[in-house]
């Protein structure tokens, strides 16, 4: 029988990225799921000052209440004109949460007088797996630019405007393979893989 | 008859401020004018990425249009939670220049689930002299943290939501002597006394 790992997101996408990454690595034996598949359980707030100690926090309170492994993310995007920021506030940069339009505009207005030299970027994810007391951390770094204006309908997030280092199209321009292949989450996901397929033995 | 110096700004407030402080340390023969009270000349943008810069090339520009000695400064707040910005985005923060209001709820919202001790936050003034082909650049801050919401009705820019160590109002419920007292621009336009001294002998 597979061992259940909720994912602590109602994201399906989320979902499937980690299906897909596992199935690509040839690890059986886990069954994914998410939050809405087990039942509710208080979500503390996300007010940590780093992405390893929000997604640290999830898995522990996904652990705790259910007693299934756990796996949550953290991420978002540090803009270097911005000393790193939006950060940990990436989904609520514009003051309202998850306003992806309205995040977007507020960046572009922010970075309007800033030379392209000076317009570099990287996507961030931290993700944490808590299962039978151990913890791990992994971090995935996607570096690149921010553009002078929106690009492709693809993705979600800062996407649009996020132009990755070796190309000149942006991440929602990207086919989700290409974006699983090279996406912040989907390295952190990747790192996490040992301790993972270690769960399915 | 008195040197003239030049503020590069049309603010009356900061003349104003100048004029006080020169006064107050018996600093006398200079004669403070604004851009307004000399011939129109192009003004660069500022896309530096320290307040340094940003005074510093303001101050340049005065002094190579003008003949005059011109004192400039570049101000913000550095907020703990935000890496130190809106920094030298602090008036642009919403993405529209100078809009107080708008800026003011763009931080309270960014800031509504960081907590009170992480709340930290310093203004920082630099303000540059270049006469006589020196140049000076003096920096002053004042370290505070940012409430909860918005409170008194003078000054400008967040001083509404900046209440200074050892106090509990905002800047914006200070008498403009207390600021002049206080505040990271006078600091800084105090530490460039000696410099402003030495131009009126």
């Amino acid at each position: 029988m597979a061992r259940r790992v909720l994912v602590a997101s109602r994201n399906a996408k989320k979902l499937g990225e980690l299906r897909r990454i596992l199935a690509e690595a040839g690890v059986e034996g886990l069954e994914i799921v998410g939050l809405d598949e087990v039942p509710p359980y208080e979500e503390a707030p996300e007010t940590g000052a780093t992405f390893e100690e929000n997604a640290l926090a999830k898995a522990r309170d996904g652990a705790a209440a259910t007693g299934l492994a756990c796996v949550a993310d953290d991420s978002g995007i540090a803009v270097d004109a911005l000393n790193g920021m939006p950060g940990v506030l990436s989904a609520r940069w514009s003051g309202r949460h998850g306003d992806d339009p309205a995040n977007n505009d507020l960046l572009l207005g922010q970075l309007s007088d800033v030379p392209d030299e000076r317009r570099g970027a990287q996507f961030v994810s931290a993700c944490a797996l808590v299962a039978d007391g151990r913890e791990v951390v992994e971090i995935g770094e996607w570096p690149g630019h921010i553009a002078r204006k929106p690009a492709g309908d693809g993705g979600f997030g800062y996407d649009p405007l996020f132009v990755p280092d070796g190309g000149t199209v942006s991440a929602a321009e990207l086919t989700p393979a290409e974006k699983d292949a090279a996406s912040h989450r989907g390295r952190a996901l990747r790192a996490l893989l040992p301790a993972l397929a270690a769960l399915a033995e």
